[in-house]
């Protein structure tokens, strides 16, 4: 036992065996006993400066004690040094530890990256293992419900301008649902997971949710008849007022917080002309832990199905809310940085559009090609060069086929095929006459423009009618 | 030795003693020999077809073998199956396999996105383990040289535009260096440690790389000397066509192969109007295995030093060359797909661009906000959310402080700070007049604009210059 390779061994081995007990999710006693046999190991081994140190540092409790249940599909790695890492989970919480580790008090920033989470993939409704999220925050100490408003204005402008049909925006706030729990009964022990049962509303009955309370959850069946009479209540802020004056929740101080602060942004909403978008919906909880305040969901109103098009279930396509708690748990002080901000769900919306796309039978442009640089004999490859030399040097967007002489049929077909509008064809006899021939590949309609002249030309017929500038 | 958790305990322990030797970069022999015992295990365990099994799969067969002495570099992960993985090293070998993977056969695409290297990092010189890389493919069967002088004119286009000050794309080809070293008398096997040789001329001496020749890698002097004499050798086309001439180098398919393409390109570059950009380097070599012709890599010419201005070593800002056996690499039937490409190094333009600003003292913009909605008296948050809801809506990039009566000083202030150009000012006169006060940061000019024209006075204000649509 003295033999120090053998120790050396046996720590890395125990080290391992800690390491798959909690893969396994062993229970907390069982893996604090071996983590104990292990530091008696390496208390035997003594120190050693120069090799490499076993310390048992986790990366990953950056990323538990945030996702409430979902902490079950963070996505974990080891790297070669033996640590326990894990790949990221979303955009949030790093957000929130670059605050707290650069000491930032506010920022406004938009973050566009991949994130990971290890649940069962569902690629025709856009869920994957591995995709991107869009995130979009506000951090700072500011007066209430201005940031909140305009995440919620940008949210509307995003699914307007995307077109993937009409939609709504649910919104609640944390405060009035822990209120709600407390004026009901919940022990404050059970807040949380109560929670989760109220957020499966959009998916399933009140009779299954309030099966889940009582029968899994250990909830008294009558305090989960008063969480139903109110969580099943929604409307505008008509309902927030009703609500100021009910007689149980405002004697609640987290409740009429909540409520006070939802009266002030729907005025806010009015003056950004998004009201009418917006539901004050109870049963919106939101599956994450980190929420303290304001939390909000966009869903896609389902248009009657038309003939051949499958109804498209996709769950909510934005969400989210404020979190004032997060960059202090990351502060070795605890200082705090409220926080407000919302994620697009750019791959169901994409999934959306592929298969409305495909319904339709419309064709996608992969390109934003403006003109093919093409000839009509041969030998003329140095004159398509230094006309798309030209062209790329003026800011179009030109392309040519890399072939030495490419027949003009070919030309034209892979225009027809990539969906480019234009065609600069050059010939013997426009050479002469210093004109290029430029033709519609819709209309097939040519017309010779002097050569001075063409950038222009090109320019005016793909104008964009959206550019703003 | 019955027991099975006994038995599974002794092999997870001998996969982590093979794992271990692999990290210290230990003997070939001395692994396969720990990896006989693991097998040897493993049989005695028999079949368990309900638990996790001990596959030695290793996806880091992507990665080595195609980055020649820069392979030390790849940064190994394990994922908790206990798979060895390693993080991205470049974005070149991900898309030659995903060509293969979905039988692509040709396509063009740019590419941003993280690689990771298990580098010493130098952040003054813009290297981390942890960066961005920005790719541009072309891949498919073509003509000779047409994609490649594209991706030159690329090259330089985006070079220029940076205006990061005068730079030179050196060019040579992977054939041309393989047959001077055939011609020179240099053993086969030894091509690619050469080239990697080579490669560091443009940092040392030809006195320290012919010593590394001869002293580490065993050349014997008169053929490092007959290398020495082709390698020192620049120039532009002419030296292409004198090589052409060249009695020994003439001889060599390979070189003659090489030459020829590059006179080629040289033409194609001519009428790319680039020529001059282009410098003919024989001691070009790239580090990296899976090049296969052209290869190219732009270096900033260092302007005079200005005063208090410190010279900026920062390498190469962008490279790349032909790959055409990658592909094939992935696909099980061999399949290739030839393919040319570049990558820009946005880290280390980063670096310049940032000391450069820093000598000068100039400040960087961070955000694009042409205009700041403020208020000149207290009681009118409503007033500026409607305007900017307003002016969002109109596409005008625009903010305000998130304060509910903040004092009018402070918001010209925040202006000054943030490089904001305009200010929209609202009063109760001005809402009585109908009009909007609309400020010059810069000039502290206020000029009265009706509300109606209010977005088309910003615009035309705030116009950019090199806008193209």
């Amino acid at each position: 036992m003295a033999d120090r390779a053998t120790l050396e061994d046996l720590v890395r081995f125990q080290g391992e065996r800690v390491r798959v007990l909690k893969q396994q999710k062993a229970s907390a006693e069982q893996i604090e006993e071996e983590v104990a046999k292990l530091l008696k190991l390496k208390a035997q081994l003594g120190p050693d400066e120069g090799k490499q140190k076993f310390v048992l540092k986790t990366p990953k409790e950056t990323l538990t004690g945030k996702y409430g249940e979902d902490s079950k599909l963070i996505y974990d790695l080891k790297d070669q040094g033996g640590e326990l890492l894990s790949l990221r989970y979303d955009l949030t919480v790093p957000f929130a530890r670059y605050l707290a580790m650069n000491k930032l008090t506010n920022i406004k920033r938009y973050h566009i990256a991949k994130v990971y989470r290890r649940d069962n993939p569902a690629m025709t409704r856009g869920r994957y293992r591995e995709f991107y999220q869009c995130d979009f925050d506000i951090a700072g100490q500011f007066d209430p419900m201005i940031p909140d408003a305009e995440c919620l204005k940008i949210m509307c402008e995003i699914l307007s301008s995307l077109q993937i049909g009409d939609f709504l925006v649910k919104v609640n706030d944390r405060r009035i649902l822990d209120g709600t729990f407390a004026v009901c009964g919940v022990p404050d022990s059970k807040f949380r997971t109560i929670c989760s049962s109220v957020d499966k509303l959009d998916k399933v009955s009140w009779e299954e949710v309030k099966s889940e309370m009582v029968g899994e959850k250990g909830l008294a069946p009558e305090v989960a008849d008063r969480i139903g009479d109110y969580v099943q209540q929604h409307g505008g802020v008509s309902l927030v007022e009703q609500l100021l004056q009910d007689p149980k929740l405002s004697q609640n101080k987290q409740a009429l917080e909540g409520l006070g602060n939802l009266k002030l942004l729907f005025e806010y909403l009015t003056l950004f002309g998004i009201a009418d978008k917006i539901s004050f919906d109870l049963s919106l909880a939101r599956g994450l832990d980190y929420y303290t305040g304001v939390i909000f969901e966009a869903v896609l109103l389902q248009p009657p199905a038309q003939a051949g098009e499958e109804p498209l279930g996709v769950g909510s396509v934005a969400a989210g809310g404020r979190y004032d708690g997060l960059v202090g748990m990351f502060d070795p002080k605890g200082r705090k940085v409220p926080c407000v901000g919302l994620s697009i769900g750019v791959e169901r919306i994409f999934s959306i559009v592929e298969q409305r796309m495909e319904a339709l039978k419309e064709k996608v442009r992969t390109t934003e090609t403006q003109v093919l640089v093409a000839s009509a004999q041969k030998k003329l490859l140095e004159e398509r060069l230094k006309l798309i030399s030209e062209l790329w040097d003026a800011g179009i967007k030109a392309e040519l086929l890399y072939k030495k002489n490419p027949k003009l049929l070919n030309q034209l077909q892979y225009c027809e095929e990539a969906g480019i509008p234009l065609v600069a064809i050059i010939g013997e006899q426009e050479l002469k006459d210093g004109v290029i021939k430029l033709r519609s590949v819709a209309s097939r309609e040519e017309v010779d423009v002097r050569r001075e002249d063409l950038v222009e030309e090109i320019k005016r017929r793909t104008r964009q009618p959206l550019c703003i500038c």
